[in-house]
């Protein structure tokens, strides 16, 4: 089987396993493991960030890096196919009493002014808006990549009791598409989540990243919701290892994106300009089949893709695909397209 | 002072006075108070609904109307400037745990196609959408008449598991405005919400109209919210006489507020046709003055007015005004705008 | 029919009824309803307090104040057959996210080294106590008054973040029967619910009573609860006439209750001894009929009783009985019982 | 340092990194990790049940659990003293509504007649009971286990809305205290969480066991709050791997608490009686000491315990100790406790 349906499918590689196996491990939630702490001060550090907390998924440490800056019933603004809007089961309002206002659907294209315009200040009878939440790079947006000088903007605009909060579940993507340093994301956002599970290849692992004061609060709200581990170690050391391994081979995944999205172009279901890194949407609007179909079609051929929404389709490329797979999934997609 | 800051100022007059004094009454929270439900009984007759309750006010009927059709963790579709998203101060995240995805700002005139395509369908991984909330008139659209043609084109797309509300907190105006009967209206959604503290001038009320069974349920959630209340035929006796005396004289609002905007549509504050009700929004985008500043202003020259958000304020006409408050107001917002 | 379920059915007398219809008014989530005002300044006082806030229900009050003292994942200790842990359908989990842990069923009885005993500080892994709330008189504890050594003992126990809440619902009763002021009660907590339809007979009222930065975040969660009301004043004329005419009357209440238990105790299902107030509870745990099958057989006779619980059912005295209600109510259950 | 803090501390043996070293895995959120759908059939099989659902902690598997079976606003009935009341920093309310009447601190002697008195059926105006949780072995307890027959007392005693949880976190200890089967007790409750990573020494780890319909509910819950590992097949083959080599050994843990609390009882500190499993509470009420001076003693002196509550230490034995370790503690707390 070739499997593009997600980054999340890839399996530790042998090194990976061997740092795993000789992880030097602690009870994490008593603050002692020894590789969880240096993972964390890592990550802190790439991103020029105080401080930084382990959490068992991406959707964990958004939600606790949203209940960081938005207190029930307060105000997030995002995108409405935001992965914290569409793919955390309506976590930010059921876990965290979180309201959200949603602009359209740009993906990474933002309109900057129109969001600017949605904020609503305190002193008002409406209801404040405490945060703005940002995908980098946009899942549901195919990958795309926001300009350094759209989140600049956004910075800008931000004031004391707004915040700015980056959901980097591939921000790895969008740093070596666009050569934006790590740093440079890192000090335009009050709260990040970064995750070391996606095209980074490490088997679990997200991170919250801030100021030393709110990952202290982070530590409460991630026991609350279930997320202390105790010998973690295991799980960063893998973590560990993608970073320092995983991250400029991207490159690769990103020209095989660029592969697909030349091949299926010419059945109007995808723009090859649009695709920037590891992900390939497939807009079905004006095809014979829709999501569901198209994915359970592939599979009798022995491809996996994701029916995200019922006319989107989505392919990922990552570290455990090889040319072949490339090729085959070509095949088959084209042959069911046409 | 002229005050046109909402209609929920204005006072009961002699007759509802006189209604109220002589009510006859007993313990709601037992189902005890006839006035009560005579009023229920009736308010959902005039909608085609099998029954109604009476809440203190429309932020709780919005509220248990939303947790009747939105379990949390759910979907609510609802325009970007709804009051269940922008008045109600979080509430259906904060109590009802309702993920919360929005159009963008375009008052009652919504573009039903691009509502139908942010419908997602259970079956996916994204958080399905359980209901999408209208508002009747809409109170930051400026009064705003939504089509008929657009509420039966959300009709048609709803399903099983999709329910359409509507914030009726002004349906009486549309209903003035457009000759649609209430009970047209009432056949198109599941849940309603109707308020009799606003344009009908009555001090204290709303009703969420619904079925026997959502009724049964929405009992449950308001005594949980703490809208339990006991002799509370005392103020749905002055319910029911605004609904008997004070629904046909809106035209009056109606024609006040249109005479407001044509006398300060020369300042490209507002503009006429835009004005169909009661509700005279001035957007002050090119303004000298922000809202907070122009209602302050205009009350130093005895008028009141609302500062909505920083560059919105609004005026609302209702039965306490008089012609005088109407020429006076004018000649006030007139020179401050010039 | 003799109505002896609760004290919440009185209906309002004809001078409430004309304090009522000549009530002046405003717009009250505007704070402009002066006799709203008036009334809560006059019950702040009373309590000693610097502001108070008016609510529809005694539910939404103690919800209010319990918001206001603990945090979302805080811990509340209560009576296990307290009010808002039993009779407010879990609003304090549901709408607060409050956690709470109790005491045993002792009533007024408190055994306050238990409860010192059961406070979790701040520092540990535990949940930290943030509040203790006590009910005075007690509802499910028959009416009971928690004796005034008791609460000072809880007062001089509590410290910066741990505070004391007084469900004051039939406060008016404890002040009647042991002859404490209302103003010694309210040095003793740091917030207040207090009712004015209950034993007062007003028609619908209570207040959280407490410090001006508590009332003004009050405001805010009366909001976003749907508790807030425009010409509430109609309701608080009610409720200032009830205190100034209805507060001393209890007495006679109080002797009713007596005269009910001493003519029901040689039937084993209350002692004399323990009512102190204007509740009469039946414990049903040793009789031939349940609470339900009492309540209905007494119904047949003309006479409404409560069940509570299944073998607690409870009688309950108010201004709206006479004397011949009393002994109807004496036979008939005399004979039931027997 | 000898470390007595928790069982929870032990680091993963040679064979257990092994078993993680040559894990297959898969992506668990799709389903597709055969390693960690292995271990939930193994788990649900011990227990007699139909499913079971891996989690990263025992927090989470018991708020899954507890979501599943309390609605918001319902109630669970539990100890004062239960983890998941004390020690999941009040989830229960925060993250699911959920209203919490608690017994005293009776540990595993429950008086099931008192329990059982504390139902709240449905059909009064009260909060419904929907579930009991007990906890075996019960953590604050001192690791006592809750005998048999009180357990089938409060398992005849449910009904159709009425469910029993059991946070077995440390049910393997009972079952090897007390040689009561794993079906036995799996039988016995409608849901169970499991931990694998306390005694038995796996580094990450916690199932929830139940029906199909509620496992598959569960899928939803634990994605929601974060919960959704991938190649979790990494940490469920240590799991398995204690499931398989560390239940038996217990017993040695079991002899070793004994040990330590036969030496520390003269000191009047715990009876050996009530030590029969691999926890150690230490009762500092009488002592010089609280328990944050004694563990801060002990650290100085290589040896690490747990403050619990202020008057409450905690000493816990597990497969990383030795009994040089053992002997250490007893040297120094005796040396300090005397």
């Amino acid at each position: 089987m070739a499997d593009l349906r997600s980054d999340t499918v890839t399996k530790p590689t042998p090194g990976m396993r061997e740092a795993m196996a000789s992880a030097e491990v602690g009870d994490d939630v008593f603050g002692d493991d020894p590789t969880v702490n240096a993972l964390e001060a890592h990550v802190a550090e790439l991103f020029g960030h105080e401080a930084a907390l382990f959490c068992p998924s991406g959707t964990m440490a958004n939600q606790i890096a949203l209940q960081l800056v938005v207190p029930p019933g307060g105000e997030l603004l995002a995108g409405s196919d935001a992965h914290v809007v569409t793919y955390e089961l309506g976590a930010a309002a059921a876990l965290g009493g979180i309201s959200t206002r949603t602009w359209p659907s740009w993906g990474a294209a933002l309109d900057t002014d129109a969001i600017l315009a949605m904020i609503r200040p305190p002193g008002y009878p409406s209801v404040p808006t405490r945060a703005i939440a940002v995908e980098q790079t946009h899942n549901l947006g195919g990958g795309g990549v926001i300009p350094l000088a759209a989140l600049h903007r956004l910075r800008e605009a931000t004031f004391a009791d707004l915040a700015l909060h980056c959901d980097g579940a591939r921000i790895w993507h969008a740093h070596v598409a666009d050569g934006v340093p790590l740093f440079t994301y890192g000090q335009l956002f009050d709260t990040l989540s970064v995750c070391l599970s996606k095209g980074l290849g490490a088997p679990v692992g997200s991170l919250v990243v801030g100021s030393r004061d709110r990952i202290a609060q982070a530590r409460i709200i991630r026991k609350r919701l279930g997320g202390g581990m105790r010998q973690a170690g295991i799980l960063a050391a893998a973590g560990r290892y993608a970073l320092d391994h995983h991250v400029k081979r991207l490159s690769q995944d990103h020209t095989r994106a660029r592969r697909l999205a030349e091949a299926l172009e010419p059945f109007g279901v995808v723009e090859v300009g649009a695709v920037r890194t590891n992900l390939v949407p497939l807009d079905l609007s004006k095809s014979r089949l829709d999501a569901p179909s198209l994915a359970a079609a592939a599979k009798e051929h022995g491809v996996l893709i994701s029916a995200m929404l019922p006319r989107t389709a989505r392919l990922v490329t990552h570290l455990d695909l090889t040319d072949d797979d490339i090729d085959q999934t070509i095949t088959v997609l084209r042959s069911l397209l046409s």
